[in-house]
């Protein structure tokens, strides 16, 4: 009877099936990028993507003297885009000093709490801005959730890397990350990952500017918040098809129609 | 009666009175010592000590552009002892590969739940050692509770900077360190600090040197031994006095039938 006990599990405490990826968004120190795969490689993480790094930088960093194996298999890539696209999460950092968010920032204590509830599986990406500027607002419209380390307000703004090793230490510390990477099996649920959810989202743009509903001046803002929109939406795959059906379809019907007020104004 | 509710506190919640020092011991890279400083810093600590450092590292540390007022602040002193002669608990850091310890280590995340069984007060040191070699056992024997950040089998060794940030983050997401240094009120149980408890140790040295208990084989375990002891004996000021008293006693006594034999033997 007793060995019933380990099976039945709380909420709290179901294992994390998360593969973690980290995501240095044009880092602009290589002894930073080293920091970051050090600590990386002190709790158990293995993947390391640098957006857009100054190739100087990239390259001091790749042949520094020790470098960790983790910086050795580190792969640079153009755009966010690229670096997330296969992510079924994303998680953004911020300094604790950023009040003009238009969305709550979660302490990095509380994150793992929200991980156990929202059971996400797959990959999932851990987003760092550059050193002098952080995460600017377009990058964060690609993330699920934001996190901040909870910094005194007289020196809110950490160090890359050791803003990583505190970040990677509370996941260590929540056991949120694996021993040994997660075999990455299809969920029942079958939620779309960044890269679907942005085709979508540039099927949608072209809508919009179609019907004209996009005014130059906020078209930024806007363009922000519909990609949030979308993530929160917590869309599946199959949701992502029909949605880009029903799109297709609008855009179909808009050139037609179009094509109609055409040949009814000549 | 809902008031009332805010004063109940589980011993759980009691606040920790702690004002809290980072020393490190013998620091190699200014970079590091500059990194410590940024960490303590955003974690809202003030009071940093580094205990025999390189001269030409201490200098550049302390002049480099930006350098937080905490380094700023910083004092260097030759010795240990003098870096925590007036703390009532003192902490050691160390990897978590090394086996040959004689007493366990408490996992970093542990910590804040032992300070609060414990409810130490007054002034409290994290010590860190060099980055080469990290605290030596001399150096642990000074220490009253050790503990390990949990990292991984690969690679267990933490950059000095990073695993800093980490503790210090533990201690605030723990509400260990307070807003503003707590004033030093006397505790009625009136612990002794590290200072009186030295001059014990010296005393006791000299008594068991002149019974010839301590043998040369062994001599340096086992001074390190005795210091743990007194550490462990949690003994108040007046203990320490009394116990002082009666080992100058003893000492007087030995003296006197040293005297004796010698007129003896004369």
């Amino acid at each position: 009877m007793k060995r019933h006990a380990f099976l039945i599990q709380s909420p709290m405490m179901k294992p994390l099936n998360l593969d973690w990826r980290i995501v240095l968004v044009r880092p602009r120190n290589p002894l930073n990028v080293g920091a970051v795969a050090r600590a990386m490689a002190n709790f158990g993480m293995r993947d390391l993507v640098v957006v857009a790094p100054y190739e100087p930088v990239w390259q001091e960093a790749r042949s520094a003297v020790g470098a960790e194996a983790v910086l050795q298999s580190a792969r640079a890539v153009p755009s966010l885009l690229e670096a997330v696209g296969d992510c079924m999460l994303v998680v953004g950092t911020t300094a604790g000093s950023r009040r003009s968010l238009d969305r709550d920032l979660l302490p990095l204590s509380d994150f793992p709490a929200w991980l156990r509830r929202r059971q996400p599986r797959g990959r999932a990406a851990f987003l760092f801005g550059s050193e002098k500027t952080g995460l600017s607002n377009e990058h964060l419209s690609y993330c699920h959730v934001l996190v901040r380390i909870p910094t005194a307000a007289g020196c809110p703004s950490m160090n890359l890397g050791q803003a990583v090793a505190v970040c990677t230490y509370e996941l260590a510390r929540a056991g949120a990350i694996p021993s040994r990477p997660p075999r990455l099996t299809v969920h029942r649920a079958d939620p779309a990952s960044v890269q679907p959810l942005d085709h979508l989202f540039e099927r949608a743009v072209r809508v919009l500017d179609q019907v004209g509903y996009l005014k130059p001046k906020t078209r930024k803002a806007m363009l922000r918040k519909l990609r949030r929109l979308l993530l929160e939406l917590e869309l599946t795959n199959q949701d992502a098809r029909i949605l880009g059906a029903v799109l297709a379809q609008i855009e179909w019907g808009l050139a037609r129609k179009t094509g109609v007020r055409s040949q009814e104004s000549e």
